[in-house]
């Protein structure tokens, strides 16, 4: 048997959600795949490997899915809490966009976000911002696995000045993202306040004709739906399907106030939804009605929104916070098990984002693979993985393969000068202080 | 200037909840107090320290209390999670307890919590389980702060096998803690649905008798009430106030189930309560009314509550909830702001638990002080300290000193063998599974 990475003495959580471990196992990574993967009693005598990963004490896992992100917006981070949503987006957020988001912004602080991301265990995210193309450019020089959506507002915007070109601007954008395994380019519609219904259809349109994906933030506070149906006597998602906007390469993103018939439409055109638990805490936004979506047959992933509404992007706490939001809203402790958290933060999350490939530990399956160092404190004594979601935090991942290249290990970033990254955003952030 | 220990080069947070920051600072500590505190540039030209810690980097804050653990039950850490809470409760926690909880299983046990608290920033902690005495012990061994309470109930417990003897087991356990700055006795009647009113009396008498706290989880779930009420005519915090519990001297764990009237009984008796919000949050218990006993004047702080319902010890990530879950409940995003939250972590639980010397950096307070890395990318940029509510996690806590004495160096435990330490909890882990 010849590799590329060998993974051994590893637990093996083959499928999260499911439960099952393999106590002592192997995992070989051959390109950018997994080629084989079993018990240590039957790893081939003949192996040979390029590098060993010893991962005693560790469980080894499929990477996590971030469904939603603003990656950018780590500058943002702490900038403005504890306030009423809209003295927080329309006097801070929004002011700071205008004035502080650039190309450099923009990559600089993807690259802070991605390390933060691969640090605490996400190798796939779905990110959306404006000058996207540096967020791609920093995607794949760290090496995490992206979909990569370029913003569309009816408004002035980074890098689109004239928003009479912002379908033109986004085209562009597609057009200039190289064929490339590990970011796909896609749209990302603010939302129903900030695109008119013909923007919308527009950037569909185009999506459809480019294969991609097309998200868009719907129904996240209360407030956006009354008004919605105050000014076009329609609900958001109705409107969006009279809008032929719903379909499987639609992703809705928060969806907080639903009602039943609503979450019939999102199951029927078979669109995915992200929530963003932390973030609608943060923000106040409310509780998604996620058990319900779940029952309808709703493709869910979780999202961990940008850092100005969060304020991080660590996928493990916001599983926690997941499973613990909607037991005490529902009174139900039952609600939101630890396994369909799991699954939520990975199977079904690249499910929602088109990845038929991502989720689980298998032979052809994309070797996104990360290893949680389970000799600790906070995780002694280990029973089940439940405690990946009850007790585990983003710092507890050692080591992160993605798509078959070794990008974390011991908690060492091996594609970024982490030093330099934290040192050109805070350079940045000093302007706005 | 002489000191034992001199923390140079620091961001200082003497008043966490004021927002204040002193950017370039010293902490000089004298056997088991802050002796001074300052700019480096009034740094004595003289100073003499056993011991320097260079602060570069950090954030240097006073350690957070927590204000209600039960540290033994990290053996049940993930044992049974996502059930009903009946089924939970005497399924799997009550039949474990009386099986598996010996002397030996809470002195270690209870060593293992205290590790983890360590790491993650406690610094003082309210306990209660049985065989306290051998929590006291692993405490005072590691060197945590710690007010322990002996643990008291109607039926036969761990250690205590004929309820009949258990204030006399209670008062037993008090004489026996040795006169000591460290550990502080106190006792735990376990609820008004496990201690009949006559046994809480009693126990609340010993504790007067003794000086010490008394504590007591009520209102917990909304049955809980409604099965008292069915019982005695009179809801929980009612009752305690006829029974002339309630005082400064008190202290309520959980108050979820209150209504206006119990709240301002709370707040004239002056005793302390306790909020667990990621306990409430996983078992379904409900949301406290935090704000109204906040306005009221009650003195809250916030616990953990043990690991077989949160399901770690990780007061900063308990911050987080807390700050989000009042948000979300309540559709207000101003609500719980991130100086509250660290308030309760702080000085507010101390004053709870009866400490006034505790919860801010200044000569004379206690020399309980933790160093928090800003290095890292989750943590970048630092515009103020609500980033320690909603970005940090107990994994960035790099070094701790309790009562003058340093337990933590960069995350290294200087005062136990950690690995021995989980080997002795997975080998009791393994009896169980």
């Amino acid at each position: 048997m010849n590799c590329n990475i060998l993974i051994i003495n590893a637990r093996l959580l083959e499928n999260p959600g499911s439960g099952a471990i393999t106590a002592q196992g192997f995992v070989a990574v051959k390109g950018r795949m997994i080629s084989q993967i079993g018990q240590m009693g039957n790893l081939p005598k003949d192996f040979k490997a390029d590098k060993i990963i010893d991962a005693a004490g560790c469980l080894v896992m499929p990477g996590l899915v971030n469904g939603h992100c603003h990656a950018a917006m780590t500058l943002f981070r702490g900038l403005a809490d504890d306030l009423p949503l809209m003295t927080w987006l329309n006097g801070h957020i929004f002011p700071a966009e205008a004035k502080y988001v650039s190309k450099d912004m923009v990559y600089w602080c993807s690259k802070l976000a991605a390390a933060e991301m691969i640090l605490s265990g996400t190798t796939t995210v779905a990110d959306g911002y404006f000058f996207e193309e540096e967020a791609a450019r920093a995607f794949r020089e760290i090496g995490i696995r992206a979909v990569a959506a370029q913003g569309i507002i009816d408004f002035p915007a980074p890098g689109v000045p004239d928003p009479a070109g912002n379908i033109e601007a986004a085209g562009n954008y597609i057009a200039a993202i190289p064929a490339d395994d590990l970011v796909t380019p896609a749209l990302f519609c603010h939302s129903l306040y900030t695109c008119s219904p013909r923007t919308i259809q527009v950037a569909k349109q185009l999506a459809d004709e480019c294969s991609c994906k097309l998200f868009i933030h719907v129904a996240e506070t209360r407030a956006e739906v009354k008004n919605h149906y105050k000014q076009y006597g329609i609900t958001p998602i109705r409107h969006l399907q009279k809008l032929n906007i719903l379909d499987k390469n639609t992703v809705c993103v928060h969806c907080v106030w639903l009602d039943a018939a609503e979450i019939a439409i999102l199951a029927k055109t078979g669109c995915g939804v992200i929530t963003c638990p932390e973030s609608n805490m943060k923000l106040a936004a409310g509780v998604a009605p996620l058990a319900d979506m779940l029952a309808a047959g709703v493709t869910v992933g979780i999202g961990t929104d940008g850092c100005a509404s969060n304020n991080d992007l660590d996928l493990l706490g916001e599983m926690a916070s997941l499973a613990k939001l909607h037991k005490v809203t529902s009174l139900e402790p039952t609600s939101m098990p630890a396994g369909t958290c799991l699954r939520l933060a990975g199977k079904e999350g690249a499910r929602a984002l088109g990845f038929a490939g991502i989720g689980s530990l298998r032979p052809g399956m994309q070797a996104d693979i990360i290893t949680i160092d389970l000799n600790q404190p906070h995780l002694t004594p280990f029973y089940n993985p439940d405690i990946l979601v009850y007790a585990a935090s983003g710092a507890d991942v050692k080591s992160s393969i993605i798509g078959g290249q070794l990008v974390l290990e011991n908690r060492r970033l091996l594609t970024i000068d982490l030093e330099e990254t934290m040192a050109k955003v805070r350079s940045l952030a000093r302007q706005l202080a």
